[in-house]
Parts: structure tokens; C-alpha cells; sequence
């Protein structure tokens, strides 16, 4: 074996492990790009399945193109029966990310996607069918109730939230689930993006590597900041109250969720964006507690630590003032982070080599099995 | 962002991407060790669960260490009644990685591993209902029986059989399974347990990171040699036969499984120790073509291309020669790797920073979204 280089710093930090065409995270002048356009221009302008057609096929749609997608993505909501006992199999205390493991997972048995040449089809249909798998499961563990995956709401955000309530939701919040599934669409080598790649790398199927891409976004470090954002923020019943018991954590050295990125140094670019609309649904519920502790919250953390809020911690609010469970937090970010993950993966598949590093040795030098018996 | 070091290489080819005290590959004088164990030295004197402990703990175990190893193992047998029912829905042209993939992630919404203290219960778990999850699925959905996964044998390997076949299986047989699951335990930052690996980081739990190599095992660059190799022999009729048809496949530059190595130069040290078992099995049934016809495909490709056989060539006529289906070479290979992908988890998680990589920009410059009704 030739001598592996050494490298510095854990975790891949910082180091090159292939070449992407679909966005830059932290570049000078564009905070995050997809295919070359500021998310907050695709924010402001798109619609997400405009999005996930520039992420899939490398510029924005045509008014017809884009009429043409939603229309497939339309048709592949419905569930098939496996598919509906395997959920229903499945208990309402398990975590949500292990439904959608298990679901994507499930689905690689009854579609498995045959060849490369179904690579858009079946991403097509993870992406139209994980809506109606996490809601189905959510509805029938929780309500004891088997809803119909199928409607005719016009994206995947306004089918999720009318799966989840059992009514199409209003155009406030219809469009800031499209928002947010934009910002969270694509995000470069991140670690379940990284995962995707590795595992399109022994050129394994779609579903594998989803499957694979929903297990590392389940870790703590990666998604489920929202959801840890959220469970904090619940408990603070004003913003003095926020100020107090943050510094408190502060001081004890806690861990505090959403804020500060690996990539991003001085802002997330998605934040100002997310909080916007956080802002928007607080007026329209109402509240008076929830979006001013975040607010104050973000004050806080910046004053103290200059610790910006990424782009986890106003989607707690905004989230909440919808009406979704915060368990269901992270299975949305599955839901639009599909769209970068199969885009990388078929990135991968097109200029190909199997991702296989190498390791420093610590372990003990060669030694002899000593007999069973001598040991001890 | 600190600007990212470009490295040579796809693939991470030669690169460190971390530490690890479990194995070496091609490492001068001794071509693949465990923990500083030769893999010939435990092939021939361990069994397979001393070998998995031996991975997991660090160190060989004691008799009574074994014993209670085992003990705990044979307890951990059986399957939940939701995990049966979603197996007895994946149909029987599923890829059985897909089931594999699918009962492990199951099996994490059911006995999910909810904090780190649990790992090594996830672990034995895993290890212990394998063969049962695989052997159930196969027997339901190919013979329409419902079989009874707790049996009282006394390796992993001759439960694997028993299931499978409805029997104890002889000794030759469960000697040679034993063998196999200890070669095929371990193998450092292949693509599979670096899956694993990248899954742990964001310190997910053991059942997605499982569950994510798995998905990586399946791709035909990583596991399935074995099998692709066993699609190739079965064709021949003879010696002659198979070198006639090597010599054409070599001519036209034919993909040829089960040969050469990324990592080994001049020989697979594994393939010397299946290559015995193959023989005695061949001698046991009274073969006088398939092992004939794999000593040949050997000579030839080494004469041909210098291109020696890997670990997957001779288990191909090995496993065929025990009556296991072709389809199941891979789900055993996941089998035994497990101990490998549980101990690089654990191993992970013990000093983690998240392994996030930085990409080569390749894409389009920054650009203005273009209104809708303006594209085309």
C-alpha cells in the first residue's frame, strides 16, 4: 500500500473530497448559492418545486416546465398498501427520523429503482411520497386515523400541512412552508449529503442512499436543531424571562441549539429570511411570547457570544405558529434536503469513483492468537 | 471560509480521513489483522462470536468470557411480530440488501438505541437477528413459511443454516460459515464502514448507522462480488470451458468480479483460507466442475493480467456448495461485517468531530432569478 497522507484537523474540516455544481455555502458576496442563485432571490421569487427543478436539471423552469413538474409530482402522493402496514407497524413513540428511514427504505422494496436511467423518477416520487409517508404514520399512531395521502393541494408544503390538520392550510402558511423548504433544500457536503455521496460512490440505488442521507440527519449535530431550538424557547414565558435563563445557561456553559454553523462566520443567510416569516404568522396568531423571546434570544446570543441564530432557530417559531408538532421538525428538513441529496447523488453517479479513504493505525502491533484455554 | 486544501485524488484514494485502532490492510508482513491479529491466525484457531468480541472489546475473550458472549447472543434471536409483518410485506423480488436495510431500520423504530450506554445491546442485537431477519423474509415470501427464528445452535454461522435450510447443518458446513463471517468482519475505512462512520459523526444511533452501510454494501463496486462472481462460473462446463470464455470476456475487456483489490497488491490474504474450505466442501459433495472451474478462472487471471482472486472469488463456489442461494451472499456478508460497522461507530462516537468535507465549486457564476413568464 502506497503511504497515505496525514491530514490535519478531524471531520474532513475544511479539506476537498469531490467537486459539486449545485451551490456554495459561505462564499464571499453569497452566503449560500443553489446552481448560482442567492437563496434569498429563489426565496423571494421561486415556488420550491421551481427549486428542486433547478437543483434536479441545472436552471429554473419554464411557466410550462414548471406546470409539467408539479403535475408529476401531483400524481405520486398515494401510498401503496406495503408501504401503509409497514407504518402502521410502527409505534407512536419511535422517533419520526426512523419513520422516514424506514419508509424510504421500504419503498426501495416495492420501486426499486432499476437502473440509473430511473434515477429522476425515483426521486420524483421519494420527493412526493415523503409527505404522505410521515403524515401517515403521524395520523394513524397518534389519531388512530388512516387518511387519504392523495389531494390535489398545489405543492408539496400545502399537501403536507392539509395531511397533517385534515384541511388545506391558508395561503400565510402555504407559502412559508414553500420558504422554508427552500432554504433548506441544498447545503453542499454537509454530513447526510456527504453520507448520500458515499454511498452513491459503490453505486448503490437511490434508495440507499437516502435511506442512508435520513440516518445522519437524524444525529443531533446535523438536523433536529429546530426541534432542540423549540423545546428550549416553550419553556421561556417572556423575554426577560429568555435573557435570564439564557445567560444562566450561558454561564453554566449548556449547550444552546441554533445558533453559530461550521461554514457561515458571520450570519446565516437563511435567518433573516425565516424570521421574517415567523414575524408574518406571530401577527397573524397573535402571540405576544413566543416571537418576541426569540428575538430577544437572538439579542442575547449575539451581545454575549456574537453567536448569529442559523437558519434553525426561527423555524422553531414559525413551525410552531402553523400548528406542526415539533417532532416533525426534522422530517420536514427531510422533505426539501431530498432535493439536494438526490441531486449529489446522481452528481456522484455521473463522474464516479468509489469514495474510500484511508485511516492512521493506533492499534496494537501484530501479535499471536494465544490458545483459549492459556488465557486470562 | 478559510479557503479548502484541494487534494489529489478521487475518492479520498490514500488519504486519512481518521484514526482507527481496529484493523490494517496491506500493512507489510501481515495483510490484514484485527485488533493485531492475522486474520489467518484467527480464522484458524477462533470462532466467529470470539472474533466479534474480540473486535468490540479490544481483546480475545476468556472461555467463560465466550461462553457468556454466546449465551447473551442465542437470547437475542427472536423477531417482534411488527418486524414478521414488515417483512411478510416485502415481496419476493425485492434485492435482499433492500430487506436487509429495511429490517434493520425497523428494528430501530422498535428497540431504538436511546443513548449511547446502549450500543453495545444494539449492537448484539443486530449480530443476533440478522440471520433471522434475512431467513425469515426468504422463507416467507419463497416458500410461504412461517418460520420459527429461535433456535439453540451454537454459532451465529449454524443458526444462519439452520433457518435457511430447516436443519442443523453439518460441521463441515457450520466450520466453513464460521470462517467466513471471520473474514469478512473487518476492512478499516472501506466505503461501507465509512458510511458508518460519517453517520456516526453526526451522532446518530447504531440502527441508521447500520442501517446507512448497509445501503452502501449493496452498490456492485462494494459488496455483491461474490455473487457476480457466482453468475460467471456457474456458466462454465468445464476447465476448458472457462478458460476459452475468460480469455473472450478479457478480449472484449469485460468487467471480471472477484479479482484484484484497491488496497492489496499481490494477494488477498483471505483468499488462501476460503479457497481450503471451497475444496473440502467440493471434495464433501463430490463436485468435480465448479471447483475445477474456479482454480482455472484463477490461473488465468493471474497468468493473463496478474490479477489475483480477492476474499469474494472462492466464497462464490464455497456458499454454492452449501446450498445457499446466490441472492443471499451479500445479506451474509452484512452479517459479518456488522462487527466491523458497530465497533468504527463506537469507535467514532469515543472522540467524534462531525465529518463534513469542503467541495470544488464547478458551477455557474452568481446569477439574478429571471421572472417565470421571462424564461425560455
Amino acid at each position: 500500500m502506497a503511504e497515505a497522507k496525514v491530514l490535519s484537523g478531524a471531520g474532513l474540516r475544511g479539506q476537498v473530497a469531490g467537486k459539486t455544481a449545485l451551490s456554495t455555502v459561505g462564499k464571499e458576496g453569497a452566503g449560500l448559492t443553489y446552481r448560482g442563485y442567492d437563496v434569498r432571490d429563489l426565496a423571494e421569487h421561486c415556488e420550491f418545486e421551481e427549486v428542486a427543478y433547478l437543483i434536479f436539471f441545472g436552471e429554473l423552469p419554464t411557466a410550462a416546465q414548471l406546470a409539467a413538474y408539479k403535475a408529476k409530482l401531483k400524481t405520486l402522493r398515494g401510498l401503496p398498501q406495503a408501504l401503509k402496514t409497514v407504518l402502521e407497524n410502527i409505534p407512536k413513540e419511535a422517533h419520526p427520523m426512523d419513520v422516514m428511514r424506514t419508509g424510504a427504505s421500504m419503498l426501495g422494496n416495492l420501486e426499486t429503482e432499476l437502473s440509473f436511467a430511473e434515477q429522476q423518477d425515483a426521486t420524483d416520487r421519494l420527493l412526493a411520497a415523503f409527505p404522505s409517508i410521515i403524515t401517515y404514520w403521524y395520523r394513524f399512531s397518534h389519531d388512530g386515523v388512516r387518511i387519504e395521502t392523495e389531494t390535489d393541494d398545489d405543492s408539496i408544503g400545502s399537501h403536507f400541512l392539509h395531511l397533517l390538520k385534515g384541511e388545506k392550510p391558508n395561503a400565510l402558511h402555504a407559502q412559508t412552508m414553500n420558504v422554508s423548504l427552500i432554504l433548506y433544500a441544498e447545503h453542499e457536503f454537509n454530513a447526510s449529503t456527504f453520507t448520500a455521496r458515499v454511498c452513491a460512490s459503490t453505486l448503490s440505488d437511490m434508495h440507499s442512499c437516502v435511506t442512508a442521507a435520513i440516518g445522519s440527519l437524524r444525529g443531533p449535530l446535523h438536523g433536529g436543531a429546530n426541534e432542540a431550538a423549540m423545546d428550549m424557547i416553550e419553556k421561556f414565558t417572556s423575554p426577560d424571562h429568555a435573557e435570564q435563563e439564557m445567560l444562566a445557561m450561558l454561564a453554566r456553559k449548556d449547550k444552546i441549539m441554533g445558533f453559530g454553523h461550521a461554514i457561515y462566520k458571520d450570519n446565516d443567510p437563511r435567518n433573516g429570511i425565516i424570521k421574517q416569516w415567523s414575524e408574518k404568522l406571530a401577527a397573524d396568531v397573535g402571540d405576544t411570547v413566543l416571537y418576541p423571546v426569540s428575538v430577544r434570544c437572538e439579542e442575547v446570543m449575539w451581545r454575549e457570544k456574537k453567536l448569529f441564530c442559523n437558519a434553525d432557530f426561527f423555524h422553531a417559531s414559525a413551525y410552531h405558529f402553523m400548528g406542526i408538532p415539533t417532532k416533525l421538525f426534522t422530517p420536514i428538513f427531510v422533505i426539501s434536503r431530498l432535493t439536494g441529496w438526490a441531486a449529489h447523488v446522481m452528481e456522484q453517479r455521473a463522474d464516479n469513483r468509489i469514495i474510500r479513504p484511508s485511516a492512521e493505525y493506533t492499534g496494537p502491533e501484530l501479535r499471536k492468537v494465544t490458545p483459549i484455554a492459556a488465557r486470562g
